[in-house]
């Protein structure tokens, strides 16, 4: 990395910029594919991260079975592109969704989760409408408290509603186990497994979820295929746990130091609204790769503020840094494009294709 | 607010939506300029707020004397709408910002601001190469620790670097005054005047900002006018803050409940990518007009996390709800539109044109 590079991306885009390494993109889906196949489970690479079909054409080329979406939009955006194996890992509900949901199912068979019968109820419309029964993951709650049902039970009740509806598949179980809680998961899915027998049903998919979770992966005994976002990017949260070095970090913010009002403090160019406030539940809010002791410790809406008490030498006014967020994925989702380099090259500019698209 | 907008909302829109409230926004200007008018200060709304040249049209219908930017892009699309008296309130340095702002400078006299010489240095080249010299005010720091000079000397200085350089025109004094910062911030300005007479220079505009302050805005003598931006939306801060009551919040985020995973457990269509993880320093993400005991209390990134145990009835599955955001500044920059009622009739959508220009 040189400082011309820094230059070029001030004078091309200005700051503050989302740049990507494609070299570091790419060594990030090789391992990704390596960790899944190693674990002999699918890769069903989640792209709320990156948003773009490009590099969602990128993770299948290099061996992942499928995508996961988290928004009936990004379905949209990467049906449109020619992706045809999509999972929707969320309850798609509402009226406005249910006519775009019929029209995306007449066009390819999805996938989509239900954690409720409201939903159960919503894909059966939605797949008379296109005159192609729907695939069905029941999404279960493990202890994470995230969606999902909380039972086998209610599972097994779910279970009977797709088996009893012509409209739905029971294609099954969509998981995303808390990081020490595998043997707990087993014991549901165990159960599940057990009463879906005496329903005449059997699981085809059995999805886990998470970047951290990658550890984990083989750890869940009829576990199919893995959704994991973040590890294409990773940021300062995946460093923290353990599944990322600072070189695999394949997005930098790149920033200019705009002010010194004080001998300890600094103020850069990127704020709440292109870092996010979510701080992923670590100190500051980014690692300034030139000022490691340098601390982003507040925020305004266009500026970040540095503690440089612990920082020896300070950076000047227009200087140019590069920071790792902490949560990548919510970073890429402020802005409209990437830039893509190779090292010290500017090599193009990558639409965040899926971004915006709310419902 | 009926139920029928909700539904007309959802399937126009679907959820999630940012709604404003016309006649709420009206209000809200009115009241902001009638308290600048009261002060005998220039209201110089900020714009960072709403993103839309068409309401800061509005509130400079309803009297006031120009517009506040954060960024050079805000400040292109306002000019490109017609807006001609633009203060951006930040140094504008780096290299793609120089040819930018030295293109709007030709087009139209900006004020902008600096704390630091490298900035003046900028805006003298801008300047020279707009072939206009340039309105330049100080910003000043009087214990926020935001951006700004922390002493009088300097800005003594720096006023001095203005007065020599024939392309840049001293214009005045930026302040944002801590909220129990007034007498402090009287005292700086006191003594920055005295040097800046004998220097033969008399600040034009001395402008004070923030919208909790606009109950100090008669505190300072010599003030000039004042920035707010939130004031037009208000939002749960501003409840906070004694700014604004429930009824003057003008924007809502409808959103739709898609899981009830456990009794007290829900989840709405809105995480971290739509109400932004800013809480402002409240408990808890939002407030829910339908369910206020109902508690956000934490986001996946589509998902808002909600803790129902204190609430009796609970939301049941497929529900729209409303939400006041904790800062609405950072939410409206989440999304390109904004869909505009008037009670219970949707009169039209927003585009939010300045979002996402992040340089």
């Amino acid at each position: 990395m040189s400082d011309t590079l820094k230059s070029q991306i001030a004078e091309q885009f200005g700051t503050p910029c989302m740049v990507i390494d494609m070299d570091r993109v790419e060594a990030n889906i090789a391992r990704a594919q390596a960790l899944c196949d190693a674990a002999g489970v699918a890769n069903r690479p989640h792209i709320k991260t990156h948003k773009s079909p490009i590099l969602a054409q990128m993770q299948l080329d290099a061996g992942a079975t499928g995508i996961t979406c988290q928004k009936l939009g990004e379905a949209e955006v990467m049906a449109a592109a020619g992706i045809t194996d999509i999972l929707i890992a969320t309850n798609v509900i509402g009226a406005a969704r249910s006519g775009r949901l019929a029209a995306l199912q007449r066009q390819l068979p999805l996938k989509v989760c239900a954690d409720n019968p409201v939903s159960l109820d919503a894909y059966s419309s939605a797949a008379q409408a296109a005159e192609r029964p729907i695939d069905v993951l029941i999404e279960c709650d493990t202890g994470l408290e995230r969606a999902g049902v909380e039972t086998p039970a209610v599972v097994l009740q779910l279970a009977a509603q797709i088996k009893n509806d012509p409209w739905l598949n029971f294609a099954g179980l969509l998981f995303y186990p808390p990081i020490d809680g595998w043997p707990a998961t087993q014991v549901f899915f165990n159960r599940v497994n057990q009463g879906l027998a005496e329903l005449g049903l059997q699981p085809t998919i059995v999805s886990t979820g998470g970047t951290p979770n990658m550890v984990n992966m083989d750890q869940l005994v009829g576990a199919t295929e893995h959704r994991a976002g973040t590890c294409i990017f990773n940021d300062r949260m995946m460093m923290a746990a353990g599944m990322a070095s600072l070189n695999d970090c394949a997005l930098h913010v790149y920033t200019t130091v705009v002010s010194r009002g004080g001998a300890a403090r600094g103020i850069l160019d990127a704020g709440s609204k292109t870092l996010t406030s979510d701080a992923g539940g670590l100190d500051g809010y980014g690692l300034l790769l030139e000022y490691p002791n340098a601390r982003i410790h507040k925020f305004a809406e266009e500026h970040g503020f540095l503690d440089l008490s612990d920082c020896d030498p300070r950076p000047a006014v227009g200087e140019i840094v590069r920071v790792v967020p902490n949560h990548v994925c919510v970073v890429v989702n402020m802005v409209d494009q990437l830039v893509m380099v190779r090292g010290d090259t500017i090599v193009d500019v990558l639409p965040v294709a899926a971004r915006g698209l709310l419902v």
